[in-house]
């Protein structure tokens, strides 16, 4: 191990990735045929993701990677790939010179910060926005689908990275995903990841495609509200399955009927779930499911909060009147409190979908929560630090690791009172290596300082142009990012946007996303003298 | 080990600790005397506390204590004291029956649970208050000292208990509290807690007595501004060296000079040192100060957060309006406003006031912080969290464990590149046991949970009653009272109060205080089974 790191090698193989990302361009190609729309942003970008990952690729023919080059091919790959996503973005609004008159010269996405915000927002599958209008007659179709089909390839990238990269790695506990699996271990799910990342997009790929004839089922059966199509549960479909949340409707859904709502429930739910054991259970073994003890848990904490919630919506708890510059206005407020207040099937389908869409990190709202009461909108906040489950799309600490906390504050609690009693941690009968204990204490306190460090750094940048911003928009705002959830509170909440922030807090947060989707860890040992040393 | 918990000789301690306590209820009674007050509600308490402490020593005649034991006699004996010392405030609103008819029946204390916190919240040293009126004239000077002296008292116990006994317990990583003292360990210091005790306090009494010299040397010398007499030196001498922040000025420190707050500002940055530091710093070796490396990352947060407020302040970083129900006006706004942007020294020292008081956990207000901006205030909440030093009277999480999970991140990132190499934490030179590490992660994760939860609490009771708070409301009163600091945020802001959440709630903030005070992690478990158990 007294090699260099062969950065070449890793630098080859995100050319590889690179190249690959052209395949799923041609979609954008195909709807903007379909529309009589000009195909020139995405050849323009298949154009450049052909040369920089060809380019790459030569600075190692034949790349063969050890556990610290994953870590800087981990890192770049996505920076890389936001940076190309956000070409079509730039030349909607921009042209191409001598070539191509601006599309939607108005669009935010002109702006390069914003361009790049939202790319690495699909790629991370965050889902904040700073789209001016979310609506697809003020893009084009192909740029809209685009937007969506980043979070659908992030969440790709991430399925592979959560079951078979990260727990290689072994980092900040991720090794512990699979400590419940006594039969097959992941590793022998398929000796390559190559191998594991078909099987698992098999799945992804056939769940996205239930979604999407389930929501236009419902359109064709009149069911869905008027604003679903089949562009509509395209789009959706492919924001679902990595926890994304990018809806190409202002209104998020919202905008859809009830049955809508009910239906996007369940699909978030999987996509928070561990896809190691999602394949398990397709594979005939569904009772892993229920003996899984984070699966327990995820349904559990969603169950507790929805609980919560559906009791204060039920009761009346909403806030007491607008403030200025509130995303909601008082005939709003009113009609959905009088909607809400003391019927169940709303209070409990409003409050189950935000429960599962925060917790699962999906980020979707049925409704401008931010007119609900501090302590619903408290338990959302809450909820942006639970996470999915390990080895899901779903961001932020991640339930296993909540699990695995609980049972060492008993221990402690336990070798406190008989401090000559060892007792090991144990997690479904197997005792826990105390290495991966330590990691996942050493991730979550990482995870929770660098959240309250980037409040912290959003409250000086903003006040350094002249911003104010309340400490609940701070707050959320470096949550939801560094979670990867999406929407924040009253003016980034789920009906505003990212916008009102100044460009230097945007890259900061894109940093944030990204740091929160690697698990900070493989970003941050990149950074380490160390790493390169030796 | 297979023994029961002797909760018997536990208890007699606290009785024993009850029955000491008589001895400084004598400073209201001569405080009554001196302003022809009546004695009888110090009498009364002093007759309660002969005779509850005399009962319970009586469960074991002669107590002999191990560590299980330690855990118990600790909780129990916050809550005791804290019980007892509610009969002062009573007594003045409601009187004794056929004895004493009520001194101030108006007072907000006369409410039960209001008194009770009141109380808790001195002896933690907390500060937070639900005074209606912070006025020796709508209370009496005995009454008013009496509120003074139980954070004096409280931080004698704290003394004891951060130096002495929570080491001993090796719970939550306090074992390493020591780590650096490679001369006289704190066990050599004194073999004996009793011993310890001694040494300690009479240090503690000694810079109590040079801080309350100096104020009334300021006053004496007419620059201490109207407020300040020899009642309000000794009161706010009471208040500083247990970091308790209780002062009979509505207005705390901004009631008097500049020179008072600079002043005051050092003792309190002694008051969050380590204790057994400062006695050794004393005893001869000052050098041990510098280098001490929890030392010297105290001085630097407060000098980071100093820094980064001045530089806030002194650009007119400053509330851009004024909020319905805040605690200030919007001509207070404009002054301060006016009198600190561009102007170094009042905008350096509130910023540095405020920085240490808010660190230290003190909780003493040189201004009203609610007027600053969001980053400001923000810079304060983030305070909060870092805490005073292990072996002080501050509370929260305490420098050393930031610094401890600091240097374990490093670890894990240096591990995660070079899995086969082993590396220890080190501190001050010495590897540090896996076991204290695991500790201190395990408490501050511990630590955080609660806060977040215990906001959550404060947010679903006080809807329960039809009130609303806003979010940073919630977060800034948990994080305030379980951290001991004191003033929270807009309502609850150092100018405001406690009063307006329900009782259910102060009562539970009771609790975190309690908690926090303990360090969570005694209290919790004498609350398992198996401590009781075996
Ligand atoms: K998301
Ligand atoms: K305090």
């Amino acid at each position: 191990m007294s090699i260099r790191v062969d950065y070449r090698a890793s630098l080859s193989l995100v050319g590889t990735v690179l190249k690959y990302l052209t395949v799923p361009l041609l979609l954008p190609v195909v709807v903007a045929l379909l529309y009589g729309e000009t195909v020139a942003p995405f050849v323009l970008t298949i154009a450049v993701t052909l040369l920089a990952g060809g380019g790459l690729e030569r600075l190692a023919p034949d790349p063969d990677i050890g556990p610290r080059e994953a870590f800087l091919m981990v890192a770049t790959t996505w920076l890389a790939v936001a940076v190309v996503g956000t070409i079509p973005y730039l030349v909607e609004a921009h042209g191409i010179p001598g070539l191509l008159s601006p599309i939607h010269p108005d669009s935010t996405l002109g702006n390069p910060a914003n361009a790049l915000f939202e790319s690495m927002s699909g790629f991370t599958t965050t889902g904040a926005t700073v789209l001016g209008s979310i609506n697809v007659t003020d893009h084009t179709y192909g740029v809209m689908i685009w937007r969506q089909l980043t979070q659908w390839l992030g969440g790709m990238g991430i399925v592979v990275l959560a079951v078979a990269i990260l727990p290689e790695l072994s980092v900040g506990g991720a090794q512990l995903m699979d400590a419940e699996a006594p039969g097959p271990g992941i590793e022998k799910l398929s000796p390559k990841i190559a191998e594991t990342a078909r099987v698992l997009w098999g799945a992804y790929f056939a769940i996205t495609v239930v979604e999407i004839m389930l929501l236009y089922g419902l359109d064709l059966a009149g069911m869905a509200g008027p604003n679903m199509d089949a562009y509509n549960a395209v789009a959706h479909g492919l924001t679902t399955m990595p926890t994304g949340g990018f809806s190409p409707q202002a209104r998020s859904i919202e905008a859809f009927s009830a049955a809508v709502q009910w239906v996007i429930i369940p699909f978030m739910v999987i996509a928070g779930t561990n896809f190691a054991l999602i394949w398990r259970a397709l594979s005939g073994s569904p009772e892993k499911l229920w003996n899984d003890t984070e699966f327990r848990g995820y349904l559990g904490a969603m169950g507790v909060l929805t609980a919560i919630i559906t009791g204060l919506l039920f009761t009346g708890g909403f806030a007491t009147g607008v403030p200025e510059g509130a995303t909601f206005d008082a005939a709003y407020l009113t009609e959905q409190a009088a909607a809400l207040t003391g019927s169940l099937e709303p209070s409990l389908r409003h409050a189950l979908f935000q429960a599962v869409s925060i917790v699962t990190t999906t980020g979707y709202a049925s409704i401008d929560f931010d007119m609900w009461g501090s302590a619903a909108k408290y338990a959302l906040l809450f909820g942006m630090f639970v996470g999915g489950s390990a080895g899901s799309t779903g961001g932020a600490v991640k339930i296993i690791r909540w699990i695995v906390i609980a049972k060492t504050v008993r221990r402690e609690l336990f070798t406190s009172a008989h401090p000559e009693a060892v007792r090991p941690v144990r997690l479904g009968g197997n005792a826990l290596d105390d290495r991966a204990v330590r990691g996942i204490m050493t991730f979550t306190l990482l995870y929770l300082v660098v959240f309250f460090l980037g409040a912290f750094v959003l409250a000086i940048d903003s006040t350094r142009v002249g911003m104010e911003f309340t400490v609940l928009e701070l707050i959320s705002a470096a949550a939801s990012t560094l979670g990867n959830v999406g929407p924040a509170f009253y003016r980034l909440g789920p009906m505003g946007g990212y916008i009102p922030f100044p460009n230097t807090s945007k890259l900061f947060m894109v940093g944030l996303m990204w740091a929160g989707r690697l698990e900070i860890l493989p970003l941050l040992v990149c950074l380490t003298p160390e790493y390169w040393r030796r």
